[in-house]
C-alpha cells in the first residue's frame, strides 16, 4: 500500500567517467512502481463482481483513483452515490492490494453488463471522433463555459515551480507524471502523482469528489506533461474551467476544450505559455 | 490520411517581451493530430464486425498500426495471418479514415465473443499482475534471452540523437512520441511517430510484420520516453533482445525484462545510461 517507488539495482554507465572502473557502477536505484488496479462496482449483494476496469498505476491514494476514474467517467455523480469503497484483496494470496470494491448506495444504477466493454473503450482507449465528443457533452453534469474565473498570466506562470516543487515521487523516480489543482490565487489544493497521467488526474478528482467540492469551479488543475482529448474530458467532468498542461495538446484536446468553453493553455514553462481556448480568463 | 499535424491559433503569451504589444501575440501553431482509430477484426464474411479495440493515434502508418497490434497482442503471428487489412471509413460520412478492417486468413481463429473486453483490459488498460505476467511469456512466440546481440556502450549513446533528428513530427508539434528500430550497428531501420507511445512502437512493429523481419532478432528497439510494462511486453512479442528508453521505467518494465531476458536501458541520455536488466548485452 502506498508503495509509490521501489529500489532496484542498476548498472549506471558513465562513458565520460576518466576513471575506467567507475564509468560502470553497480548501485541501487529508485523507480516507479506501476502495478494493476481492478476496479469492482456493484450494488450490495454477495456476488462477487466482474472487474470493471484494470489500469496500471502506481499505488497510493487508490480509492481516490477509482472514485474520481467512475465520476469522470460519468458512473457516479457525487460522493453521495458511493455507499462503500474499500482497497481489498481479491483472489490473490498474498495480499496485493489490487483491487478496489466499490458498492453504489441504493438506486444507483449499476453499470450494465456492456459498460466494461464500453467502458474500456471510451475511457483507456478512447472515443470514437464526433459523435462520442457529443456523448461527454451531454453526460457532463457542469458547465465550465459561463465560470467567471480569471487569472493573471503571472501568477499562471509560476504554477509549474510549485507543482515540480511538490513532485517527491519525481525526485525519486524521474517516472511520475503529476496533477495539480490551484486555487485561482495560485495556491496548491491538491497534489498526485502517478505512473498514468489520467491516473493522476482521476486521483484528484476522486479527492475532491470525497470532499464534496464539485464542481471544481474557480480552480485550475495543471498537468505535468501533455494534454490529451482524455485529460480535458476529465476536466470537464470534474467541472474544472482551466486547464494547463506543461507541454503540448493535441487536436482533439483543443476541439473540445473549445466546445466545452474551458480554457485549455499548453507549453506552460519558464515565464511563456500558449493559449489555444478561452484566453478571456488569463489577464495580462 | 496521414495528417499528423494540424493547424490551430493559439495566443502566445511571453511575460518578458519589453514591447507591450508583442507580449500577447495571435499566431497560427501546429498541433499534433489526436484522433481515434478502430481496429476491426474476424474471418472472411459479409458480416459487418464490431470494434475490437479503438486506440487514440495520430493517423498515418494506420494498417501498421493495426497490424503490430495483433501481434503484440498475440493474435497473429506474422503476416502469413492476415488476408486482407484496409482503411476503410466505417460509417462515418464524410470518410474520416478511422477503420482499420483486417481479415485474417483462412484457419486463424477469430477473437472470441469476450476477446474485445479481454483485449481491452489487457492491452490498453494494463493487466493484472503475476499471473498476466506467466500469460505473455507463455504466449510469445520468440525467446530473446538467448539472442547474442551486443552493443557497445558508445554507440548506444548515439542513438537518442539519431532517433531525435527524425522526428519530423515532433519538430513541428512538440507532441508527438517517437520509436525507432536500430541495427546492432546503430543504422535506424524505422521511426514512427504518435501521441500515444504504445502506438508508435505497434507502427513500428506492424512495418516489420509486413515486411516479414520477426523475429526483431539482434536489434535495438528505441523509445523517447518512458518504459512501461506495456511496453516491455510488445518488445518482447517482436523478438526485440534490447529496449532502451530515453527516460525512467517502472518496476514491472524491469522486472518483465528479467523474466524474459531481455535487455533493459533507461535514462540514455548524453553520455550516460542506466543498464536495468541484461548488462552483458552492452559492451564497455
Amino acid at each position: 500500500m502506498g508503495r509509490a517507488s521501489e529500489r532496484r539495482g542498476v548498472l549506471r554507465v558513465d562513458l565520460d567517467a576518466s576513471d575506467g572502473g567507475r564509468g560502470r557502477v553497480r548501485r541501487p536505484d529508485s523507480l516507479a512502481v506501476e502495478e494493476p488496479l481492478e476496479i469492482r462496482v456493484g450494488a450490495a449483494g454477495p456476488s462477487r463482481r466482474p472487474p470493471l476496469a484494470v489500469t496500471m498505476r502506481t499505488p497510493g491514494a487508490d480509492l481516490d483513483l477509482a472514485i474520481g476514474f467512475l465520476l469522470t467517467e460519468g458512473l457516479i455523480r457525487s460522493a453521495d452515490d458511493v455507499f462503500t469503497a474499500q482497497l481489498c484483496s481479491g483472489a490473490e494470496t498474498p495480499n496485493t492490494y489490487n483491487v478496489v470494491d466499490v458498492t453504489l448506495a441504493p438506486g444507483v444504477p449499476e453499470p450494465a453488463a456492456e459498460a466494461s466493454r464500453h467502458f474500456h473503450t471510451t475511457s483507456a482507449c478512447g472515443v470514437c471522433g464526433k459523435e462520442s465528443i457529443d456523448a461527454v457533452r451531454t453526460r457532463s453534469l457542469f458547465t465550465v463555459a459561463d465560470d467567471p474565473l480569471t487569472v493573471p498570466a503571472e501568477r499562471l506562470a509560476e504554477l509549474p515551480g510549485r507543482l515540480r516543487a511538490g513532485q517527491r515521487g519525481f525526485d525519486r523516480t524521474g517516472g511520475l507524471h503529476a496533477a495539480g489543482l490551484f486555487t485561482a490565487d495560485g495556491e496548491l489544493v491538491v497534489l498526485r502523482e502517478d505512473v498514468g497521467r489520467h491516473n493522476a488526474v482521476d486521483k484528484v478528482v476522486g479527492w475532491a469528489v470525497r470532499e464534496r467540492r464539485l464542481p471544481l469551479a474557480a480552480h485550475v488543475l495543471l498537468v505535468s506533461g501533455r494534454a490529451s482529448f482524455e485529460l480535458t474530458q476529465k476536466a470537464w467532468m470534474a467541472g474544472v474551467p482551466l486547464l494547463a498542461a506543461v507541454s503540448a495538446p493535441s487536436t482533439l484536446a483543443v476541439d473540445l476544450a473549445a466546445e466545452a468553453g474551458l480554457t485549455l493553455v499548453g507549453f506552460l514553462r519558464g515565464r511563456t505559455m500558449n493559449i489555444y481556448t478561452g484566453p478571456h480568463r488569463v489577464t495580462g
